[in-house]
């Protein structure tokens, strides 16, 4: 087992090397135990007892500090790669028999060893959820340490397997739910904080709110994101109304399902994409159960404005009028009146812009990550609401400005369709006479020409 | 979109070919359009409605005749593969580079286009039963189509990654599970047949008896594989008596949990093995349950004993007194008496020799499949049993024979250790003298030397 | 403790000249422990300990043979009934008080003790259950044993204060119930038996069949009532159609919920209706779930039909044409033809002044217990069928006649109130017809006059 | 109806003179609704649409003011009562025949017409809870208004039918249970006050805590009553420590279950006891989950001693040192030090006066409501704990006392005896030698000699 020794002598010297201190002495020998109980689990004759090794071998990782972490990620990327030789060999055999044997073959040992002991890892009960925290961890250290890539890929691979849309449950979430449940709602809500279980409860009032999430079998009662929707009569424009539930409507009165936020819950889980489905399974089961609602529509924040209008004033890209940046900063259009009258058509005009023309470095989609989702699940762009955040959050990201992304189920379709072809935003023609008043005053607006011109939703209009 | 209307005229000639019927003339059609629907879902661009997509696809499936769906599998096979261009590109590009981001190319390029079909065709709710069914079929075909088994290769990988130990649950049977769950159970039994609901009720008597199935949660109830499990006083010998209850214990007295039937349910997850962790998982519920016990024994079919046997005398390589074969056809012994005096040892020592010495084709390994199973999982050889079953497909398999594999935890990894690395079967010391007197028979017995010799197991002899 | 002295020298007493045989020796002592044991539960200081002492007496009860049974039964009616001098003296004090605190007192002591000690029995786990089926035992006693009738009376009181509509749940059965819970409907249908699982899971059809039940919390898996219900479209007439499903309708083309099997399931639950709220619960369920469904009947037999013919014409009441009753018996009409043509109009007259007219002895309700169910359900008569029964059951009570009774929610309350008042039968114009027609008839007819007159049903005539 | 219309007026003129506000006008007539409502509830006829009047009903009691609660209770105290004619003329009947029959008829027409319209009013589903939130109601004005004694009464003899110890279910909650069960913890719980939703989660740590309910399952999710359990290593002297968790202890290594809080949720439940069984339960649950545990205490407060002390010192009954009650207040013991130590034996000898020898007026049974509850359990006076709760409350209700009662299951039943038979405490002898040491300071101490002498347990004394 020379193999091993190598690797445990290797291990020795990279911990010693990169913590230095005494009291962490007991790290070498706890990731060498726990590098020899991997390589036991690669073995084939193990079997009988693997369900017992893989939770050896997961209670060990948990067990590690930072740096047996980093040292055992660096470990897995380095040596349980696929092995060139065997892959050259495999080529080799395959350009002469050009049979599917010899293809089966030069598959199998391209496949990096690492993803037969994640398989591994996760035969034992729980396993699913460790790996899943596991790679959280990975994450983590991904951008100082790139050479974690492949290993970050392969977790990629087996999840999106494991995480199969048709292995998820989704379940509805109100106040009957254990409270095992409900405290990670309040853990894991990641665009308006929810503050208390009293604030938790308002959000799950079986009147005018419901809440839903996705389960997978193997990770329990852990969600993996959750939505919150609001009923409301016509389509909101403005969060604290919903968070404070100023305007409770009867049930048979709402004719609107208002998606307000969306948290996706396990960091680990990252670029396995569920929003997707979510909102698109949560219309279908509100439109059979509250067959009176007419427009499924969200509430989102526009995460990226404010940086990108300070970024535009900065380079000078853009021609304000009397510094529209401190007028807003200033806050006198907190109150209705004349300096709200007089910022509210500038504002719309860089939003409009800012969400139907700014894309992100080259790749066509928007540069706002928000937009980026509901656009990209064939919503359409169908309201800016400003102001529409007034929290400390919603003035920092976005100077208070909400839009309204629609779903529309007959439409979806051919919204995805535009969008992930031509990179064209679905909108309303008022947000496109927005956009289209905010590009005369860019400097450089000649260079971004009509590739981008928005699609109408025609229905949007009429 | 010219490789679909390739496909197209490809599957007209196919069908036509082989079907020469003209009621079949929609068949063409409906494949046609199952295959294009399986195209639009290899799209990177339709995930907005992938859901329906995988829904209209399975269905279309299933409403194919016989000819359809071997017609539709060799499409699979043929022009699902990976493409050799782009394999031969990135296997270039890797040479060159041998670096993470070229071997990940290389890999996926590799990897056959029919896994990503599967795996979307896993999206819909329902899906992965379907496939599951799907494979069934394949399997069905596979002998005579040699062509499909790179398909049949993509089902097991996948199936094998989402059928997980780590996803499955276990759950006890009684006769308060739904009688939807328990008619599986009559229908998969695959060793003692399940008469009818009254002796499906006794084999779930709550005071000595226990069932047990796997579960995975994308298959709803659907039963994995199940076992029977009879308490009992002692180790039994006798099959009949387990079916018929004549020796019923109270529960404190027992000390023997009896597997005496273990039954894999979905034909199409042939090769994913449940059966190991199943048994293995029971033993240590029994064990929290009922700390009495002290015994983990199945009572055993052989089922290829009788077939080996009239193929040894038809070869004439064995030396029968008697005829042995003729006696035990002529059934003097099923009454206790001379006649089963006279023959128990004889039998005793050729059950012996058939389980530890004959091999299946060279692979070292028994070439009895039950045998294969328990001794592969760690189980012990510990009594053989004659006679053991009298029933009609008792005395056909085997001659009436039975045997008691011995699952003893702490040994488990040791005994499958020594069989599966040397193929040593581990058993008594009483099998093992039985075992040598029968090899002085063997005319041949010269040619198979020491090398399977069996280590003898020091508790059973104790 | 004379008075438990008393006691148990009575049973020796009593048990002694009862059974009369050396092997009862031991029910002497041991309805003499459960005496005691009863005795005290009665005492007031024993609550630390009641629900041993009732487990104690329940188990003792259970294990005495029938002798010791009536002895036990005989005991409570005479030694736990209230004392007269406590009501004496009781009612001396209310008369010269006359206020709440002496009418409270009279109350205390005019409760037979007996009820006190029933509800003792209740404390302990599943002593509601034990106390059903002892009171089954009872009610198989009070025809050759009247004396009991007062204990009756205790568990009838006590029994529809515990059983009240308010405890009970209604679920619906389908084949994802508990073997345990179908099993029990298979032994306790008592309308139309289930011959076996497979009848049992036609039954239970999910696309035309319904099933629901009556649980009660104290009683667990135990079923109080059930009832079969078959969508069809149209009123059936015809019971076999039913039973053997040659009909099958698509579940949104059915307009019409037949209530064809009502089964009550605890013989110790006599007298504590649950049918009335059942079938109206059920109908509301089945109104809001399959909104298309337009008709509420029953398919009911007539049990006492041909006694009352046989009786009738025994009696020379009836002119009956060329004996009917013969030619009923010859059995001709079973198939389509001359002999069933000439023979329905008479069966029909008779059956409608079955029905309407022949009351049980001087109640002025009807003498048929299944009309007196239904009508006094509220229910109308709605359809004669004949032949609508053929199997052996079938024509023995009723010459094959089967009847429609008709649940309009709207009309329930009307009908109830004419028929519990007047004892008026609602029925069709169709039915008063034939009625009329048989009372021609009857050579006492005139005796028989106006006052049960039928009222008919406007809607059922429209 | 003359009964009714009686009624009506009478309904009339008592909420006018009542109310005497304008804005009340409505309660007239809708009081006047409901009595209408019930009198029909009462009628025999219309048991068709029973639940709905039931349901109705209730629903019009809800919308009532707190005068038209208190006049529809005197309506029923007053009009619903049983009638003396029949009783008097049912007591006639009595005296003659003196047989079963007339007997059954005077309990008949002995019974208010109350229980009745009260059972009536339960057939409605959710009915029972709506009963006991009247009861509640009713219980508030009973002081006000002695004259619904008799209406309470009624109900407390149907609840006590209806929450029969055998429909009880015993339901272990914790961090799993719904929200909704969880949040009525916080509100019912009355002896050490919940703060949050943190204090809770720490109260339900699986690791050592345990939470136990009652239920019914005619009140749903409704708790009962709940007692809170700590695990502890030792039988604990202290609630701030168990509340603070200062002092967890691994499960395996706890020899003692301790009772620190009972509540009772329902207040229109007052009088029906289910803490006796409540405890008596957990206690076996608890035994069968850890066998290790040894001791199952309480550690409870003694709500009456600072009140009782206070009034002894004001009659001049106690010769107090140095004006023990200001030293108290003062709190100079609050640390540990020489003022508590000074101070200790005499709050020791004072409460084991207190809880021993001070009895409620004449009944025999102490004076501190806590203790007789578990004294009437059948528990032993363990040990006093001082200081025990530094609490605001603890020191105002106790001057910081505590003690521990003993559940030994084995001694309940006569401990039981002799408390409830000759009002004998069983305590420690420890706890004897301070009473007897209390004993001699009190002036009038002569007067209470020796009956009250309590019984020492001898095990606790070992």
């Amino acid at each position: 087992m020379n193999f091993l020794q190598e690797l445990l002598s290797s291990i020795g010297r990279r911990t010693r090397g990169q913590t230095g201190h005494a009291d962490k002495r007991d790290t070498p020998s706890s990731l060498a135990r726990l590098t020899s109980v991997c390589e036991t689990l690669m073995q084939p004759g193990g079997e009988a007892s693997q369900i017992l090794i893989a939770q050896e071998a997961l209670e060990r990782y948990a067990s590690l500090d930072d740096a047996g972490r980093l040292a055992f990620f660096q470990l897995l990327a380095e040596h349980y790669a696929a092995e060139p030789e065997r892959i050259h060999a495999a080529y080799a055999a395959y350009q002469e028999a050009e049979d599917n044997a010899s293809l089966a073959q030069l598959f199998a040992v391209c496949e990096p060893r690492r993803q037969h002991l994640l398989r591994r890892l996760n035969l034992c009960p729980g396993g699913t959820y460790e790996l899943v925290k596991m790679r959280a961890d990975l994450l983590g250290l991904l951008k100082a340490h790139p050479e974690l890539a492949p290993l970050d890929a392969d977790f990629a691979h087996l999840f999106a397997s494991w995480f199969n849309r048709g292995f998820l449950m989704l379940e509805s979430i109100d106040w009957n739910t254990s409270a095992a449940v409900l405290e990670k709602l309040i853990r894991y809500e990641a665009v308006h904080a929810i503050r208390d279980w009293g604030d938790l409860r308002r959000r799950l009032d079986p009147d005018d709110r419901h809440c839903y999430a996705f389960f997978h079998p193997a990770t329990g009662d852990e969600p993996l994101i959750f939505v919150e929707v609001a009923l409301c009569r016509g389509i909101p424009d403005n969060i604290q109304t919903i968070l404070e539930s100023g305007d409770e409507v009867p049930p048979q009165e709402a004719d609107t399902a208002a998606f307000y936020s969306i948290s996706n819950c396990q960091s680990g889980l990252k670029g396995i994409s569920f929003g997707n489905f979510l909102i698109k399974q949560v219309v279908q089961e509100l439109k059979r159960e509250l067959p009176n609602l007419e427009n499924f529509v969200t509430l989102s924040p526009v995460p990226g404005f404010a940086a990108w209008l300070q970024q535009t004033r900065d380079q000078g890209e853009l021609n304000l009028s009397d510094d529209l940046v401190a007028e807003l900063d200033a806050g006198h259009w907190r109150e209705p009146g004349k300096a709200r009258d007089k910022l509210a058509p500038e504002v719309r005009a860089l939003a409009a812009h800012y969400l139907i023309d700014v894309k992100r470095g080259g790749s066509g989609m928007p540069l706002d990550p928000v937009a980026r989702f509901h656009l990209g699940n064939g919503a359409s762009l169908h309201r800016l609401n400003w102001p529409g955040d007034v929290s400390e959050k919603g003035l920092k990201q976005s100077h208070a400005l909400m839009v309204n992304y629609l779903y529309e189920l007959e439409r979806i379709e051919q919204n995805h369709e535009a969008f992930s072809r031509e990179g064209s935003v679905v909108c309303t023609q008022e947000i496109r006479r927005d956009a289209k008043q905010a590009r005369g005053r860019l400097r450089g607006a000649s260079k971004n020409p009509s590739k981008t011109d928005p699609k109408s939703n025609p229905k949007a209009n009429a």
